[in-house]
């Protein structure tokens, strides 16, 4: 049996100022920093061991996680960051206001970007202010898997490879594993643990900080999920 | 030509108590957050880009280069801790009161087990209380190689393995190295990279939170070295 531990990062600067975040690296805000610092307690509480800590390349998803850590004893415990893990990119719609852009492009058009699973938002270039392609930390990434905009599908694509390669292995060998990520990256995991359609996961809502435990059977089959709150 | 930054992590609370340290994982203080923190903004006016950081299994100096990384906007960059960075193992000392120990063996013999390059503290077994065989943070080393206490010598021996496998490497390829520890595994480091003599390297004392840079050929000749402060 190995457990696998889900932590969404906390409230960030840009959802308290209802802008799209996306690859964009925003801070924790005030309640994010303490959300995190709960999810720690819950950890604590629960007394679960963990081998091994996997986080994006986000800073908010990575406080979460150290604050998670700190508060149940285990910053010491291996980390590793990748880009696989972060949020779902937003594409042109990263930086802008969410009403604004609703009241720019209709309300419906938004709904459909943020809930569909498979439609784009519309796409950075890569010459683009803002492009991951200008970020110092995707420089080692093959051009062409640099994201311009995704939407759900995408996400899952590229989340996926990093499960099979990492977490799966981990999980099989019996070791506890913790991942703080996003709301997107973690409704993709879910999709791929949970076997969801495409039309449930979009309603799929992770509450930020309380965090949700698998347990695994040797075989990758999920035995139990527990939300600790 | 590569850079290497070494911060030795800030006050902690035995620092504060006056008790030997060692491995006992001791959080910071207030003053050694605060520490960490003016090393970031240290390292951000000095505009390094780094590609790889390390530290100890020990909070204190995960905390330090989690603050000093923060502070310089670098969260992101790979992270790698392992036991041959942390502070030198104090065996039976550890958790001991300084003045206490100097009053009920000599502040001679006290000094000799501070200050000589070669002679061991009272050790720790290995079924005793406190000893690093019961921490599960230890559990996949060699019992052999877990120590019950340790002097600069011994504590160099189980460094200049990760410099060898690690660090040079890195350093070698070009990458920028950011390397926040303790005290001692600070000074093994220095007595190694500067080829210092084992009667002076027991009067270098590195200041807390004041980074050190040194700057490497790709020869790994340090070309230049300069504290920022």
């Amino acid at each position: 049996m190995a457990k696998l531990v889900l932590i969404r990062h906390g409230q960030s600067a840009w959802n308290l100022s209802n802008q799209f975040t996306g690859w964009v690296d925003v801070d924790l805000s005030e309640k994010g920093v303490e959300e995190a610092k709960h999810a720690g307690e819950l950890l604590k509480q629960s007394g679960i061991e963990f081998d091994q800590a996997y986080t994006s390349v986000l800073t908010r998803a990575i406080k979460t996680l150290h604050y998670a850590l700190e508060g149940c004893g285990q910053l010491w415990i291996p980390e590793f960051k990748t880009w696989r893990l972060n949020e779902r990119h937003y594409g042109a719609l990263q930086g802008l206001n969410k009403k604004e852009t609703a009241d720019k492009y209709g309300a419906d058009q938004v709904h459909i970007w943020r809930r569909s699973y498979d439609v784009l938002p519309p796409l950075l270039k890569a010459t683009d202010e803002g492009s991951a392609a200008k970020d110092r930390r995707y420089a080692d990434l093959d051009p062409r898997i640099i994201p311009g905009g995704e939407n759900l599908k995408v996400t899952l694509e590229r989340v996926i490879p990093f499960w099979e390669d990492h977490i799966a292995p981990d999980l099989i060998a019996g070791k506890n594993v913790i991942i703080a990520a996003h709301g997107n990256s973690l409704r993709a995991l879910t999709k791929y643990i949970e076997n969801i359609s495409d039309a449930d996961i979009m309603n799929l809502e992770m509450a930020t900080g309380e965090p949700v435990v698998y347990d695994f059977n040797k075989h990758l089959e999920v035995q139990s999920k527990t939300k600790l709150d």
